[in-house]
């Protein structure tokens, strides 16, 4: 099988919420996880860790706590409502293929828990004291930047799925239930996930992802000057 | 040119930081952006924008900012010295292109920002008791997950600049200044931005990227389960 293109697999990695339970195997699930590592991260620490969930108990207890997140993450959307960039019809296809995820995603084959160590910043008496000021003006820096160094790795874990024929997406929801998943792994305390991904192979197809166009979101030189692009 | 193959793209994509001046042609600079937007985001909500600076003067006042923030984070590199799996070598080739940066960022021919509208949850009135009490005992979810809906756009700059022949990385400085980059960019207060990434052609060569072995980051159900693959 030739190898698919670049371009190619970013224009096609539609999110795909719909699994069969077939196996993934293991040879194809350690492509999707060298891929990951080939992104970078902050330093190159690579801080990261993955935990593959195969074991058919442990992806139902993780699914119930995702079950229990989407409810709380449900009442929110509903508060919200429909983006206005979306038709009613993509926002309602969202939203029930979404539901489909929320009662189902334990069955998926595995569910890839991708996780970085809390960074800690040098004891304040080891900085100078310009150092600390400012660093404890800026207390939302560590937090912020903490995603450069885990999701580029998880968009490479998609791209990758993308080319092996694997469907997949980024779910965030279990996080209001961090604690709970935290003790179902065994993950340490400086150990936190940032992304619960279920793979397998789709039910549905690659296709097309569409976009708000670059003239809506780019910008040149200051926020004032659309690009022209 | 036949289009890179998307995991060697991924396995060669290493972080050049010595750049040339030369311009980038604007087709070039649109493929960039259109692989960015192609990625995904929390609920396909699409919030974010790229700032493209190219005016010399606003990249001068942007690489003014980064090295003054490069004087507090050199503090802490310097406090927390060489990561383990590090040599002392390659440690010191990390510092060396990395103070590089520091002093020659504005010379970058395009300074990408990436940025992110800050997630307004809905009013506490709007939402079920329970649901109000989960949101509250996880303050960290809403900014933990905002890096879900911008780092994996990051990533497909990184890719699409390495099939391009451009040098790229993610640098995060810059948010140890956040006001005066917002000022300067004129970004709206509930936008924040997550990288500023310096473009161009690059001095040195794409190679492969080495990490840490699959064996030491990959878990099995559990923490304590290794991959065995």
């Amino acid at each position: 099988m030739a190898e698919i293109g670049l371009f190619e697999a970013m224009h096609s990695a539609r999110a795909l919420r719909r699994l069969k339970p077939d196996p993934i195997p293991e040879e194809v699930l350690a492509k999707v996880l060298d891929a990951a590592i080939r992104a970078p991260s902050a330093g190159n620490r690579q801080n990261w860790a993955f935990v593959v969930v195969r074991d058919p108990e442990q992806r139902r207890r993780l699914g119930a706590i995702y079950r229990k997140a989407a409810d709380i993450v449900g009442a929110i959307y509903a508060a919200r409502g429909r983006p206005s960039h979306m038709s009613e019809d993509e926002y309602r296809r969202l939203m029930s293929s979404g539901s489909h995820l929320w009662n189902h995603l334990a069955e998926a084959p595995v569910l890839l828990v991708a996780c970085l160590r809390r960074e800690v910043l040098p004891p304040a008496a080891a900085l100078p004291p310009a150092v600390q000021a400012r660093l404890e003006d800026e207390r939302e820096y560590v937090m912020r930047r903490a995603g450069a160094s885990i999701y580029p790795a998880v968009q490479n874990i998609i791209l990758a799925c993308r080319a092996l024929g694997l469907g997949t997406l980024i779910t965030t929801n279990h996080m209001l239930y961090e604690d709970e998943v935290k003790a179902l792994l065994e993950l340490p305390d400086d150990v936190q996930t940032y992304a619960l991904m279920p793979i397998g192979y789709p039910q549905g197809r690659f296709g097309p992802v569409t976009r708000r166009p670059l003239s809506e979101v780019v910008h040149l030189d200051r926020w004032s000057v659309p690009w022209p692009g």
